[in-house]
């Protein structure tokens, strides 16, 4: 990816302040709504069935996560997800747990069977559980087994490639080294903090800047989302460089939403750590 | 209003520390909470109608924020509603969204209408929606053809009066300026910090800081109305005062929460900017 | 407790990364998960009856919290405290409320009936609601009037050993001293800051921590019970002693979380604040 074009995903999204559509978990939800507030975009969050068609009209884009996914929840995301299909708008699925029950499995399964979806954000262990891999997974974390390394980075890439193609859209794997791709093209980001893991919604809240940068970016969507990984990892860099004597994981969630508020286009052009596969 | 009640409505909330039942959405609930009890007040959020009852009892006043609502918190909103109204409590309604949605137009016109609602705390989207004015809504957000300025002030305390008159109470309808009204007199208040809109829950807090301030002072709704958005906006001065260097919208939320905790009843007389229009 | 099994009760639970299944509030439960990471453990949040089975089953333990309790997430809560039985996980209870409405005491109850509960968390009235005692409550917060105090600090332990020995586990009485005893032996610690009562969530993230604890000490859950509570307490010193000029409760909420993050064993073994009543 060109640098100005890094610069240029990121000016888009404070340009136009799309207004993303959230059905997500109630355990990170807050900080979901302030990181997308925070990168330039607009969260509306809304799950009730009989609410979602007019919320999901009035937005660009849909994220769906189901980390706290329940009955009245589901239902909610497959009516805005067909909505949002109908309408050609940008759809995010984070998949948190998939691998860890069968309903998130088969939830997240259903989701990508019959919605139209553009990209998934997860960790290695949700994607293999997709991809039909059999999966190990420690719960909504990654199981330590699937980290991706530089060792294994091909292979890693090729879960991404095999996910992308069968929903003809983005797989962003995000982990120490992310991989994002669509079918026939991957990227590596080697931006990010050890300390994004030690909070919870790290993951959550890139999945919501993500469904800003591909509202803001629509013709682009792997270099929306590419570019989504690297800002929001650059933005735990930041947040980690400010990091001082007594502060821990509170003060790091702080200045991880101060980093997404402040990183310039100019300074994620520069900070960004983006090479092909 | 004379400095001296300014300050007796905080140092009532202070003194008295009001029991505030919350039936208010799950992605700035946490924000309410403590908003609450850095202004004084004491937060309960119960939504199960099976629950709301016996919770609306032992409390003062009711915040009732239709955020996420839901069928079941639409039932629990009703039920714990009559109650209030059985029993005189204050009923502070914030119509997140209305003009955005019909179920969440028809939800607060619902509740306008059969509940003795005392205070509705709304951007001018969301008033105007309920005022049955043609609205345009940015989704939760104002619609920035909405904003009261200088130039429409007086037309917009027509909106707030016009409502306040149906539903005989008061209407608050906050912004860049503020317009808090009854049907026959308005205020305007000037203060606040534009990073308020930067965060998610902004508004919601000051509704449930209102329910604090209407419970604690019960006999002048629309200067204890008056008095919590003067008081918010000033915290959100003080909070953008405090940012340094590196700080964005997380540290700004944190601070916002720091002011409410610690402006005095002596500083809120000092800071306020309130005006009869 | 000696010192060396204070030091070592954290460690367990720092080199073990126990992962707790939590069924809880949607007020606080940010800082539920923020604070179970912090300590060194791992949460999963899942409510929905159809999905509890299988996360328990990948669980080492179990917390519930009444906080925001509605229909479905107490199906939830049973659904999960079977397995949970069923595998001999540890199941720790935080009955926020209960005594304040119907439904959460008769809940609590029910779940303390019906499952192995191995340890409850609460303040004193909530305790004494369940133990039969004729309880006053202010809401979620404690009766001013149930302060345990160094005057009735044996009769206040007799409340809890009263309780621990009808459930056959361990009751934590947290308040401006916390006790916490099983039907033979009670602790007293004096840890904490009053600041921790000026926020939301300082208890449902004590009885996150502890059920953390609980797993990674399997055979002494007096000892785990009373060293997590300690651990919580002095992290509220910490905090405290961090603020600076214009702090409050928002900065003093960062600053709890940064502690659990970062007290050593070492530093919780000089700190703690444990006597044997």
């Amino acid at each position: 990816m060109s640098p100005e074009k890094i610069a240029q995903a990121l000016e888009n999204v404070r340009n136009t302040t799309p207004l993303v559509h959230c059905i997500t978990n109630y355990v990170t939800v807050n900080d979901c709504a302030n990181a997308l507030l925070a990168c330039g975009g607009s969260p509306i969050m809304s799950d009730e069935p009989l609410d979602v068609v007019d919320i999901t009209t009035i937005c660009g884009g849909l994220v769906l996560n189901i980390g706290t996914l329940n009955a009245s929840t589901i239902e909610g995301m497959r009516i805005a997800g067909a909505r949002a299909t109908e309408l050609g708008h940008p759809i995010i699925l984070d998949p948190v747990g998939a691998g860890a029950s069968k309903l998130r499995t088969k939830t997240a399964s259903d989701l990508l069977d019959t919605l139209n979806v553009t990209a998934v954000r997860g960790n290695m262990s949700e994607i293999k559980a997709l991809s039909g891999a059999s999966a190990k997974t420690r719960g909504v974390d990654v199981d330590p087994s699937d980290s991706v390394t530089d060792e294994n980075l091909n292979e890693s890439a090729e879960y991404a490639m095999k996910l992308a193609g069968k929903i003809d859209g983005v797989v962003a794997i995000t982990g120490a080294i992310d991989i994002i791709a669509n079918n026939s093209n991957a990227f590596a980001v080697r931006n990010g903090s050890p300390l994004m893991g030690r909070i919870t919604g790290a993951g959550c809240m890139l999945t919501c800047v993500c469904g800003a940068f591909a509202v803001a970016n629509p013709d682009h969507t792997l270099k929306a989302m590419t570019t989504a990984v690297a800002f929001h990892g650059l933005a735990g860099q930041v947040a980690e460089a400010r990091m001082a004597k007594g502060d821990g994981t509170g003060t790091f969630r702080t200045y991880l939403i101060d980093a997404l508020s402040n990183i310039t286009p100019a300074e994620l052009q520069t900070g960004a750590n983006i090479e092909e596969i």
